[in-house]
């Protein structure tokens, strides 16, 4: 068995990488939206010809974003969606509303803190952890049937 | 034509009641979730049994209005997401989100604070408006082919 | 809204008329498998002719029961599972299964002794219950935001 | 043709390692279920925490595992079950269910005593075995067109 | 519960009336195809302007009855479908084909004689009868419970 | 049998009118877009205000329409597609392939001078007609079996 | 482009040997059901038990080779179905069928002798051919967009 | 991430060649219809015989091709339609229609002059481009991140 596992939601801490590299020697394949910040605000404008208007600038680069975002989304068997400290996030939730629709198996990871807020999201989940190192324990066990310690 | 309008997200202003009011008359039937706070809140523990964890408190009744929710969104036609001024309302986007993977027409409706923030949202959805009667004017224009004014 | 509601499982006692009976007035539509159980084990060979031997008595009449059970399912929202006390039960365990990959809402009855065992069917549920009077407070709940008491 | 073969059921005996032993040299990937009971009952509290309350401890891991066993069955090609002697294997027709209606071919393995308990599930299969070996002459069949003996 | 039960397949015998009136009073709706042969064989032309090749002729025909005749399989939970004992009745096994690839109940109606040469018909089937009366009861019994005598 | 019948394309002849007088008295509802060119190109920015760049004018008022379109394609049994002699019709074109793709029957309605441009849109439908009344025929031969004349 | 083809129907001629020998060097992945007359019609009792029944003995037949049809059904792109001189064939109709529902490529091979009786199926396909060779030309142009000669 | 774009449209400039160049060195797999337009419109006809009538001569060639394009946008991530500035061009919108349905990413390459034309396609689209360059600068963005300049 082999895992792709796509990693949605905040971008201004190290959660993928503390992931990807504690999985390290495990079959998944992990994709992620941008998570250049300003390139993913920009990218639609840069390539497409700019916008006076702030709402279509804002458009047209979520739209570009939608083909990476829909194209991991739909290819992964695992959806991890990070929630952080600030902002609103609400596209890290669009994304796990969307992969619930989908059926595919859904890790939520976010501090205690945010759990009241999130629990329709945590609803839909088959798992919800606090720190990045658990959702690597997770899909160790799920390839390997091998618990941590 | 006839049409099915699920009306989610939030539920501290009479936004809904602007749209059902606004839309009498014409062939729609609205669904939405339970908008008592506190029912909605404690559904869970109070049909079945409490929890001493709040976090087993909040799944427990999040699972008990998904039923509605998931019900009232596969039936829709047409979900209208407001997204109001307090409040993380993950929840809303969730919906938005689920909504989306199911290839329902998406009608988002908040205020101009909040564009950049929800611009993967609004980038799936078929109208952003800002005012709930823009949101009467769509559904009237849909069914009827008539323009306001 | 209105729901459609499928009562598989056990056919021995009256849970089934509990919740009907307690579901009045609301706009439910129940549905059910053929209880009386002679005549649901024997419906293949009473129809389409005797079998000497018991395995394709079992086939003919479990297929012709299929006919109804599926559509119950399939045009459900809700699946309401009830386990009791007797038999192995894994035609309930099988409509689950059956409708927790067709994505309906699932809630399952049993009592406490049996939660280790369904511990993998009670978590593909949105609500599990131990007394038909609670599957009628979600319902009640589900359909018009009343909690009870 | 290549087939992918999930083994689902009893993890008490050793008809798994019957069954791949004897499809040596087929072109088959076989998965199954976490099948060290231990690590199976306990991986959610393990690696998520602690619950003093066994529902939820059941819960946290029967979700946990859950992402495996809906990876194995919605790859495969082929849903073997088997039902052993012992416990009341809810999860085992859970499964089976679960993959009749995802349209996959089933293979019901059971011994004579459990026919008439089983004949929902036989009749939503394409054979019904009582050895491993059984299972492997038809996955050799199927595969390669050649019969036993 | 109500059914709505597609009658494919031969049409020079009374066998769909003896199935219409025998289920009288019974909530089901039946359809089938049109079963004028000359009409059915020269509809497309006959509407859309003659083909002097016969090929063109019957693909014209052909296509304006699929139009029915998938409206009818796709709308129906049973199809019942007859082979009687003349003609190549390639349709009624395509219509059988159709209806299983999407799910439905299939009950398939013939004499002993055809047994081996429809045993894969047969045997993606839930019931097969060799008299419409049978038919009858079978629809009785899906949605009352009764059984004849 | 009743059918939804959804007519799409050119909104500068009679021909919408001419099928639905044609048919009357027969069992199907039919849907349209809104075929007042100024409100159709209109309705984006008259309900959700102006915009500078005619291609977001366009655009608002394109998604408020899709709302409308798809709403009528998924509803519909059989799509009408009216190709006229004027403009671009590639609305038209991508009416025809979005149905197509949802498995829907497609009538392609169209004079014989556009036969070679249509040939792959024709490809895909069970009719292709030059009259409105055409379509009429086959319509009432779909649900009553009669054939003109 | 690669292409998966499978082949279906008749089993006394030679036709899918002339197919995979003119395909050689295209990127092709044939599939085709178990064309040994007498293992195919013995595969259910030779593996799971005699059968004093002829119906339950071709109905094991039958399930067993399911397994090997639906796969290469369902894997394929585009399903050649073959129909010879010989025999009712309903297996192949009903083959063609099941691909034309799940929306597969077919393509129809006979003789013109079976024109009309084929109607129906050939209205499904993409092609309809006489000759093993005309096949290979079509995979070949659909392919490389190379025409024979 | 790897992509498979499929590039449906105009045949007669080389934007497919300025794609497919300005896109090497990543990780995509692009399909593309037959382009040789004289095979593309006389491939059925080669293969499957004469018709003297055109409209079946265009019917055989065009269900030949559509064997390819179906299986090209089926298999795809990213549609690429592009508008040039001659002919009726049906075949791309109904192309950009199929897809969309399907919910393919689709990226829509015209000139400024059929802006208003394509205004019901251009809204089903993620990203519409003037130039070639544009969707190789959106391509490499969706699997890199890197921004053009």
């Amino acid at each position: 068995m082999a895992l792709n596992v796509y990693l949605s939601g905040e971008i201004h801490t190290d959660w993928r990488e503390q992931i990807t590299a504690g999985a390290e020697g495990l079959d998944i394949t992990f994709n992620a939206p941008v998570t250049d910040h300003g390139a993913s605000d920009d990218c639609g404008v840069a390539i497409l010809g700019a916008e006076p208007n702030k709402f279509w600038h804002d458009r047209k680069g979520a739209q570009v974003n939608a083909i990476r975002t829909r194209k991991g989304i739909e290819d992964a068997d695992v959806i991890v969606v990070r929630f952080g400290d600030q902002y609103k996030q609400w596209n890290a939730a669009f994304d796990a509303g969307y992969a619930a629709a989908l059926g595919k198996s859904l890790i939520i990871l976010h501090g205690p803190d945010h759990a009241h807020a999130l629990k329709e999201v945590d609803a839909a989940a088959l798992a919800v952890a606090e720190e990045p190192l658990q959702v690597v324990d997770i899909l160790r066990y799920v390839l390997t049937g091998k618990l941590p310690g």
